[in-house]
């Protein structure tokens, strides 16, 4: 499978087409629209996050409910079009129209943002046409192939949640999400402000957000995503580039702001002995092939073991502050303090949601290289096999 | 540009062939062999790293120490090939033999290891023809691809080390590396057991790995590799999937036993406010826009800024351990203690040439990707424009 | 450069998302929209084709008539959707509306078209949800990316022309090209009811398209691409799927209802000697390089030589004959005579610009990857000098 | 499934990998020899066809002659690369050679080849340095690869054939073939002196050859590809880079010489009515779906529908000729008469067997993406629960 994005943060809407999808697989706009709506939420977003309810419209690749095998076009307007039609339309510019009346030009670069190399790699000295694209906002299309994604994966009986485990420094307790099943730690977290599932540690979550945000600054953090119900074998170990650990690592540093990711125990392991990080193979008549423990996060050798997986990303603070950052005005090259755009304090709880759901398309993505077949109902019957043939492997 | 690689572990050898590079790339076989020699040294391998000396054969795509534009052929032969070639041969065995001679069957998966995964997805239940490829040998080829895009890096005054800064919960003090250029650092860790550039640490890692050795366990650390010379605007921010640090995630998790990466300050973004994370922009005359710190790790917006590129990866300890870990004989479905097949305790500095050569492969890559040209002098004299056009803009 | 369409024939709308596109090349909609209209041209298109004229929006990706680098996206809605919406909407069906009253279900496979395999594959038994898809519809959104393809091409001086040289036997005198530039070529032709340069030529074949029409049959045909302006060396011989030759090939099959293609002399090449098929190189102190005759159609050893590239590919007759074709009902498995769901007797006209679009796709696709520059201006300068270095060598 | 193939001419070795085959596979150098040997058969080879033998070696991936899922390395090694050690080694050049002595140095381009245009490609004045890689004898792997293919289809009961229908102007009887299964054209021509079916046309051919020969002049011809034994629904409609026909017809093109291509009555059809062309759809109880003719080539809608697949490649004649032909010293700018490196006369029976490995791959390769097991005998049984579910929808 594969997907292409367009479109621009105050343009007239994101596009997005998905190729290669089974046919026969249910899909409303109404279950995408769900996921767009978590992805606004959050403690420490500013204002436009409350104005807008992003939805989208399926255009192709749908009929009646289900999917066709062709391609599946999403879209999500943007509301506030209507201010932006000067400013960002697509048509050349009457002629008798003065470009500095409309064009909202910038020549001054963020710090931490794409905006200074992205005007020297396309050659823009305005540099909004830059960070129109290079905006968080395209995560909003990402969400939603992601919860097309996350439609095959139920249908395939494989659950994925993601939840916040640190912000600012502060880290939710291990304990509250041990033992936990995919949904029990879903049930939590829709009801927290900040995604987590430590209720304490959220409340001092949204403390540190408001203090930050007085204060003119931003904080980060992160979030930790789980996909169960995984059949093993998925992934391979035969050639370097095969490996879903390299994969699902791209997904999640290709979102924006994020610095690192790690998988089971990640960066722990470099203290600990090798004896402390395997996990022993057990097997059982009912059961199969199992792990008395999951600190490898559920992959060996690049493939699935069967286990959750379980990976982390860690999220940089946003890089717009009322604090404001040293810059230079690529014009005059004078210094001046960067300026600020948008005002969320502290976007981990959405971001949480976006790396739930690029992990979702790469987790599907590998299912369909895996068995692939043009149409769901086979695809499930050869899932049910493959377990049943690894158990009694 | 691409490359795929071939061979098990005893077979006769292992074999890659790189597409795409540009002519008149000089190249040898010694420079390659340089980096083969670093990656089977380090404080802790065990006894086979010490009597094999790998080196490699061009077999095509080099003409009188030039590259021609066509493949290159790299091939590492396997010394000890005659001990093993009927174990290992590609002819089918001989109708009189008696396979269980021969075959040096294995039916014991090791936890932490791709064999019982692997056995499962390619139906092996001779777990031998899943080690023999998913072994670490295989890096050996990575690190002679990685060795020629050094040479091509190094062409465009682009140069990048790997030292160690975590073994075993050892750390190496950062100060050690602060400051200081590629060369240096290099000249440092060329010389240190450990591959690290703190001395004293290194005498503790030394310390670290022969106790864990002792005591029939093994440990594993984090590596750093730094990117210096790099012109800005590498990578884009316009796709997901074309941000190059995703792509450098990918190749660090693509090697065996690596379980997390991190660019600049990585995961302690996670506990920093936002005016404490970013990189100021600075300008002047003699050197156009520089930051003036280097948190971020030399990337924004999934594009390089200029600065360095600093990005981390942990290694877990070797699975194989001579304290077993328990499993389950495939055959019998009976636990067992798994077996030890090598030795080493400690593969973190190897790790780290490994981990500098996949790294070294994916910016050349890029940078092939954004200039290129088909040949070598055409592309350093777009560099060298590149690099004035942004200093000027 | 990489693009993806969606959209069924009487779905809401065709999308296209293209990313890969070099800043700053001038961008409009009129300028897509001339194209579309020359595709719903030509003697023998059916009612539909009259009443519709297809116009795109340009939704992202370009701002005040310039693209931006990022991912553009195009969109071409149907006119007619209002009379779809339950026929071919995305929502599931109400629980109280009987399917068969709206679904204008099919169980009748036409020959020649993708209907019944397309049903087995994907588990359609409604073939109404392959032929949507599989319907030459797509065709207008693959000739919208084209467009954007010769928008850039012409920037860069290559022009690119396509003329029918066949239809249902009738050939077009290869005088009526010889010696003419793709400009001249372009001005004869569209003037021409069959987009063919040979004007006698032309009025048989609109005999024979109206003849074949009252006899409720149809006609196939043959359409010349011609490419201008290229610089040699657009392509390489280094690997077979980097060869340019087999890229075009691929374009020109992958437009419905082509079954061949052929460069230069193409089949004529096997009743010839070698000493009739090859072009002597001959040069000169003004034009370098250059061929004293084409026959090779413009590519040696899978690269431009200069030399226009001249490539032909076979339409079959449209399949959907009013004179019924033998198939068979997949409900009862009985036979029945195939029905008509479009009336054009011969669409080798309107194939011939979608032929054009889909080569300059190639050839843009591939000057892209030769020069890559991210803007257009540093790229039109990098062809400028490899034009002289050619000249020079 | 992807391979790339690596090797010059002269050089010590052709080296091909081979990634993504299934487990299990039964595979041997043998029965890749065999197919080697049937490339440099033929009548018209010059000289150096008979005296080399070219054999593989199978270097990785298999063991006792069964494939273990990991990559398979195939080399062919050239027999006399003792005489050109010198000439074409990789390593630099000792400091006191006079390079004149031993580059052989070519600065003469003959038309029809690579040479001119690959020079300026990659930079290289001397000649050799393109030749060498842009010969045919690149396609003595890429036979290799196709073997491996056959040995994958056969396990499946797909068999494939190519047979020589037409040289220098004389045309096989289509009768030789028609009605006949792929096993009895091979059969028939395997004993043929050109590889083809109908005797008395082969006896003409033979004496075309011979006369071109002696004239010191060369001829081509068209070759045709049969495949046998496909399930329905390989290859898709839904986007046009997912079409079969797109994909073969790029693997015909990408072939060293060869012009065009052409499926079913291929450049026919222009000529012929739409109730001439297609193919009707019956049905019984004992074969499914079949059609009353192959007209079409056994695609529809970039699908196959289970017929068989009928490909014909058009092959320019051979460039090299004793009659020489008109070109420029790139050195002097001089006119001179190219002059012979080789002399073939005739390729057209040994491309025939490079056009079946080429075409056999890309239906190796599109039944791996349909299906995609990773062990052959699973892919067994998918493949034939596909055949009884298509032949009863």
């Amino acid at each position: 499978m594969r997907y292409l994005t367009a479109g621009e943060s105050h343009g007239p809407q994101l596009t997005t087409i998905i190729e290669g999808l089974p046919s026969q697989l249910p899909l409303t706009a109404e279950l995408i629209n769900k996921e767009l709506k978590r992805r606004q939420g959050g403690h420490g977003r500013g204002r436009r996050m409350q104005i807008e309810t992003d939805t989208v419209e399926i255009l192709s690749g749908v009929r009646h409910g289900s999917t066709l095998g062709s391609p599946v076009a999403l879209v999500v307007t943007n509301d506030d079009w209507k201010h932006w039609t000067k400013i960002m339309g697509a048509e050349p510019l009457e002629e008798d129209i003065n470009p500095e009346d409309i064009k909202r030009q910038i020549s001054r670069p963020r710090p931490g943002h794409a905006d200074l190399v992205g005007g020297m790699k396309y050659g823009h000295r305005d540099l909004r046409n830059v960070l129109e694209r290079s905006s968080a906002r395209e995560t909003t299309v990402r969400v939603a192939v992601g919860a097309v994604a996350k439609a095959f994966l139920a249908e395939l009986g494989i659950s994925i949640v993601s939840h916040v485990t640190e912000i600012g420094g502060i880290i939710a307790n291990p304990e509250s999400t041990a033992g936990k099943s995919v949904a029990e730690i879903r049930a939590i977290i829709e009801e927290d402000a900040c995604y987590c599932a430590d209720s304490e540690a959220s409340a001092e979550m949204v403390e540190a957000i408001d203090e930050a945000k007085k204060a003119g600054d931003s904080i980060g953090g992160v979030v930790e995503v789980i996909v169960e119900g995984l059949p093993a074998g998925i992934g391979s170990y035969v050639h370097y580039d095969r490996k879903l650990d390299a994969k699902l690592a791209s997904a999640m540093l290709s979102i924006n702001a994020f610095k690192g990711v790690e998988f089971g125990l990640g960066f722990e392991m470099a203290h600990r002995k090798g004896s402390e990080v395997h996990d022993e193979i057990i097997w059982s008549e009912e059961d199969g092939y199992t792990r008395s423990s999951n600190r490898l996060g559920g992959l060996e050798g690049g493939m699935t073991t069967g286990m959750p997986i379980v990976v982390r990303g860690v999220m940089k603070p946003i890089p717009t502050l009322y604090k404001p950052l040293q810059s230079v005005d690529i014009e005059t090259k004078e210094p001046f303090k960067a300026s600020v755009e948008r005002s969320d304090s502290c976007a981990v709880p959405a971001a949480s949601v976006v790396a739930e759901h690029a992990i979702a398309w790469e987790i599907a993505n590998a299912i369909m290289e895996h068995f692939h077949s043009d149409q769901l109902p086979q695809l499930k019957e050869q899932l049910a096999a493959h377990k049943q043939y690894t158990k009694e492997f």
